[in-house]
């Protein structure tokens, strides 16, 4: 089907193509009772303003741009990506905003597609995730202009906004109460090393560590994938002066970790404690159920989603938003050492 | 930052408009030289061709939209659409496609944006899922001429095209099962009744209830959410002629009714066999973990999403693309009635 014209909405209501324009703008120059006639056949005939024509004069896109470069699989398992999206979008939904997706592999692709979005006015605004170490996407999105939330945080991002939680404090409560419980020899199956959150979850351990003497503290990184989750538990399992408590990055590696657990003859949680660092109904439906760092995920993207709409309401306010921080919530699969 | 213009690159480059429109088009009218030194400064300031000028030529939105008529917070903890939606987006993704996502209360507000990003040119074809008993949307698509795919069929659907699963093979696989099992007592807790897929489902258990003498063989329907599917279970154990089997449209409802079952003090699966219609880690990790009808949903995403690249590519070309029925995996929440 071809899109209605203003040449069409003339023909039918038998008047000409500058009545009509006169009409659709509101501006003087037709009767009363030909500009309902125009508006009138206009509705029938599904005519809308061109998105390409209100773009030229600046209009907005009503799109927020989302680029993920994690493997789509694994979004697909993963509940915190999920629940991040459902959040997003309600709230987004909610103002009549559209999420624009897509999954790339590296950051130079997400830079290129931002780029691409941003000149061809695809988007108004842009949430970034899975901020890294000296992220070169912050002076990217700044060069650009356009108004961006950084999911994740706390960091100086310049003049772009952030929602992020406390993960640090988080994780000094997990490794607190692991000490408590009487571990010493406690391990960290972690996400990549490039990332800040996972930077910041490490240098917490290193940091309650040293200041508890748990001589044993380590960090083992991997892509965030069940498969590598579950490698580093049996590399941790096997070794010599096996961890007595380990704490997962995710519940989907938790969960990959407990399996390992099990295969291994390794008893949890008379053997080995596991904490999971985000929850999730994964964490509650093992067995043992699984004792983990804990928040509302879909609160956490409805947070972010309302951040990017402050910015895009008034793009020279930005702030920092502290959000909840994850508490730790008992179940089974923690208990006092034994040793 | 303004968007750079064909005049910004002319005064950065020190030449008229003219020779700078001559440069980016392509057309003779300046020198090779001029040429290069305008093309260099064009690439210096991140210029592009404005999306909204290519739009009035016709170009594309390079974008396919998806509207989700569901409640947000299902949507993140549903296996189900995760997993699709990662299938869909990894395979447009890798054809530089973005996902144009939006979620909405019912099927009018549904349309409603159709007729927005279609008129608007947001996007270039459209993914309808959920399809009801005499849905409205096909006739506006239709009537719209942009490319659609209906995820789920197998009904013919005008001139739309659909990939879809032969959920009557599988359910009529499940209640066979059961009755070999020797159960004649069972139940269906399904979906939305005015979803298409829901009224197969129940009609094949219908159908196999009367072939295989299962009178009291019967389907409540529900919001597909884990409360409803709860509410449910409780009313089917409360009653009178319990049943001693359940099939659940989800594994989210299943997993949630395996919780009443506990909370009940019924014993799955010596007093209760339970089948999930949808298998994910969640219906492996439960304890029992759960018999279920298993299909890889990630590929059916991809599928879907290759089946709207074929109508984008030749939109007169539709078909109907079946994709695997899902098959039964026997695991721990099935047995032998006893009585």
């Amino acid at each position: 089907m071809q899109r209605p014209t203003i040449a069409d909405i003339a023909r039918r209501a038998g008047v000409s193509k500058g009545a009509v324009s006169f009409a659709l703008n509101g501006r003087p120059g037709v009767s009363a009772a030909t500009r309902a006639r125009i508006l009138r056949v206009a509705e029938e005939i599904n005519w809308r303003p061109h998105s390409a024509a209100r773009a030229l004069g600046g209009a907005r896109a009503d799109a927020v741009g989302l680029v993920i470069a994690r493997p789509a699989r694994t979004l697909g398992v993963e509940p915190f990506f999920a629940r991040l999206l459902s959040g997003l979008q309600a709230e987004f939904s909610s103002q009549s905003i559209a999420l624009h997706l897509m999954i790339v592999e590296d950051t130079q692709a997400e830079i290129e597609i931002y780029r691409r979005w941003v000149s061809e006015r695809r988007v108004d605004g842009l949430v970034l995730i899975d901020l890294k170490v000296r992220d070169p996407r912050i002076a990217v999105v700044e060069q650009l202009g356009i108004p961006a939330v950084v999911v994740g945080g706390p960091g100086r991002h310049g003049r772009v906004s952030s929602v992020w939680a406390d993960d640090r404090t988080a994780m000094l409560s997990a490794v607190e109460y692991l000490a408590v419980l009487g571990h010493t020899r406690i391990a960290h199956v972690s996400g990549l090393p490039e990332f800040q959150h996972t930077q910041r979850r490490s240098r917490a351990l290193r940091d309650a560590a040293t200041r508890l003497t748990l001589p044993r503290a380590r960090s083992l990184h991997t892509d965030f994938s069940d498969a590598q989750g579950a490698a580093a538990t049996r590399k941790l399992l096997a070794g010599a002066n096996r961890p007595s408590a380990i704490i997962f990055d995710s519940d989907l590696m938790a969960v990959a970790g407990l399996g390992v657990a099990l295969e291994m003859g390794v008893a949890v949680p008379h053997e080995l404690s596991i904490i999971s660092f985000d929850d999730s109904v994964l964490a509650q439906l093992t067995h043992p159920s699984l004792t983990a760092l804990s928040r509302d995920t879909y609160r956490f993207g409805v947070q972010a989603a309302q951040a990017m709409m402050a910015v895009l309401a008034d793009p020279t306010k930005t702030k920092n938003h502290k959000t909840e921080t994850p508490r730790l919530i008992a179940r089974e699969s923690t208990s006092p050492t034994r040793n």
